[in-house]
């Protein structure tokens, strides 16, 4: 969902901490968010000591031991996409992204995505919008190989407002998957000349929705029907465009690739998240692949700078396994296969700090000045 | 949650399909939600093929086989309660409800709760009140035992509003358990002469706020800080009571009381929840417990009949117990040992359909006419 989207919606696990230029003239005071965020967690980590999960907090999704297997577990939402579904009044693929919100979070740990329940917190219940919305949650779920085993409605006038009077909804899940308790990835074992490989996203996925709405609906005045030049569909079809499921690519690379470091889920943050992983390395993208025209139209019109733009937007990359420098191509043939583009978009380099450098952009920013501490992440 | 109450908010896996008396009123249609719910469902049941879960939907949770353990999983929300913390702005308690709900549902088929996810939707972040949810949170984890192992927090303006501007927010679980696949309890077992046990509430927990709000507040002009008679604390102090957590005398009667056959979580829809179960059977409640103060302010003050007040509310039994007639003073003596009240309600009877029956105050419900149908209910 939205994060590191400095207009309006804070994705808490992996929003910078130091950006608060747009936050704050938008309502969303960024510092006290994180300030809130850092408390919480101080609190709730006082539940670990009779029975501490795998993981720290900051990584995609925890690992529970149950009965000697490990469970990863996630929770995410849709954030604000809900309001694009509800411009265009088109309910069937949000559920989607609900789904690969969760399920791509779960891979980043090693895990086989199994199940999820959903929760639905909906102003005024409409049984086709209800219906719609479970068409989406379905396809995704029989792509991402999962059941939906649960979930609650809950109708909430006076708690969930929307685009128009009653049609105002928020869509969450939780997920659980499969991982072995000595096979749980953490990307600790990544090291210099590691090679990253980006996935092409499919668009905005489900992070910078508010900041596209203001910049192409309030200050270009833009209608969602409007079809730009640049696009080939209207501005609200690309806007609504699902998250990509990158889970079935995943287990095959899991499986059959040797040499696999790191799986890293680009949301808020970008490819900063890569800075998210354990290891004292640098991250250079030097090949990043086009970016696709909606990025441009949104930086163009709302005269975002470079450092915003890849701070909130995946620019064109979803996801990234970071491999052996030997297998970088048999994990692009694996992705290729399952009809999903690849690429080497850089590698790493020895460095005494966690850095993302993106050269060709003049970008290069390190954990300490912009990722969030681990204890303020929480999976 | 909020649900069976029928002033605003349909928790639809246990809401009434056939009364609709207020809640269109409040502009709530709980038929159009119960439609809704009913397609939902028969789409996302298209993901049980591959690795269908254990349980059908309308258990108090399912259960996923994962490695051969059985992990039982399940999502619920604190509804509008959120608004009363709200008005008394203390929110330090909020959270015990949000883990309360959750794992109360957990242990209902047999599972021993270990881990939660938490999620949380609000309007404008505020450190102060993140923290205080978070104190709930962890003492309620801690009550029950488990590890918060992650979550979300989402800034969502636009889509949360609140009880004054700025203060609004949605907070929900998602929980983990374990259960051994040979002893997942369904409450296919019961059968006629077993007894039910009915463990103390405290007070309204987390359902009927919305019918409590407006009768109180709206109706009779209250103030939250009002103290009537009948209470020796204040309303709002008295709504706000957190759920009680059922979690440890549930554990140890399944570990130590044979000839126990089901457990119920008192939520919406308050005793005829035990109608749930499948068994073609008759519950008679014959000895319920005092009618706490206030309900009997609640039904006095907004003539609510005796129906709808127990289909709305817990009115005073917050969890119960089925197991034969020969354990049942065993199983009081753990619970009373656990610092909860419990006492033998009743006991059930032959019947050629599911019925619930309080002859005290002339209802009979049968399942057919108000407990909505298994596919309807999604644990």
């Amino acid at each position: 969902m939205d994060g590191g989207n400095p207009m309006g919606l804070a994705k808490l696990k992996s929003n910078p901490g130091d950006r608060t230029l747009v936050y704050e003239s938008a309502g969303v005071n960024s510092a006290n968010a994180h300030e809130g965020l850092s408390r919480l967690t101080a609190h709730i980590t006082r539940t670990w000591h009779e029975r501490p999960p795998e993981l720290d907090l900051g990584h995609f999704a925890n690992v529970i031991e149950i009965g000697g297997q490990g469970v990863a577990f996630c929770t995410d939402g849709v954030g604000s996409k809900t309001l694009i579904a509800q411009m265009l009044q088109k309910y069937d693929t949000i559920g989607i992204d609900c789904v690969a919100m969760n399920v791509n979070d779960l891979i980043c740990v090693g895990a086989t995505p199994v199940s999820m329940v959903d929760y639905i917190a909906i102003e005024k219940a409409d049984p086709d919008v209800l219906e719609q919305i479970s068409v989406g949650l379905t396809q995704g779920a029989l792509e991402a190989g999962i059941s939906i085993s649960g979930g609650e409605i809950a109708q909430l006038p006076g708690i969930i407002e929307g685009y128009r009077p009653g049609s105002g909804f928020d869509l969450v899940g939780a997920a659980i998957g499969h991982v072995d308790l000595s096979r749980i990835i953490t990307g600790k074992d990544v090291q210099p000349k590691d090679v990253i490989i980006g996935v092409r996203s499919n668009g905005i996925h489900s992070n910078g929705l508010t900041l596209a709405r203001d910049v192409l609906f309030n200050k270009l005045g833009l209608k969602s029907g409007h079809r730009p030049e640049e696009l080939d569909i209207s501005i609200g079809e690309e806007l609504l465009k699902p998250t990509h499921i990158y889970v079935r690519e995943a287990l095959e690379i899991m499986r059959s690739v040797s040499g696999l470091k790191a799986l890293v889920h680009i949301t808020s943050e970008g490819l900063f998240n890569l800075a998210r992983l354990p290891a004292e390395v640098k991250y250079v993208i030097d090949a990043l692949p086009p970016i696709p025209a909606i990025f441009k139209m949104i930086q163009e019109a709302g005269h975002v700078d470079n450092d915003e733009m890849f701070s909130v937007y995946n620019m064109g990359v979803g996801f990234c396994f970071v491999v052996q420098e030997s297998s970088a191509d048999d994990a692009i043939a694996v992705i290729t296969s399952h009809g999903k583009e690849a690429s080497r978009i850089g590698y790493l380099e020895t460095s005494s700090e966690r850095v993302v450098s993106i050269p060709a952009r003049n970008l290069e920013v390190a954990k300490s000045r912009k990722i969030p501490n681990k204890p303020q992440s929480r999976g």
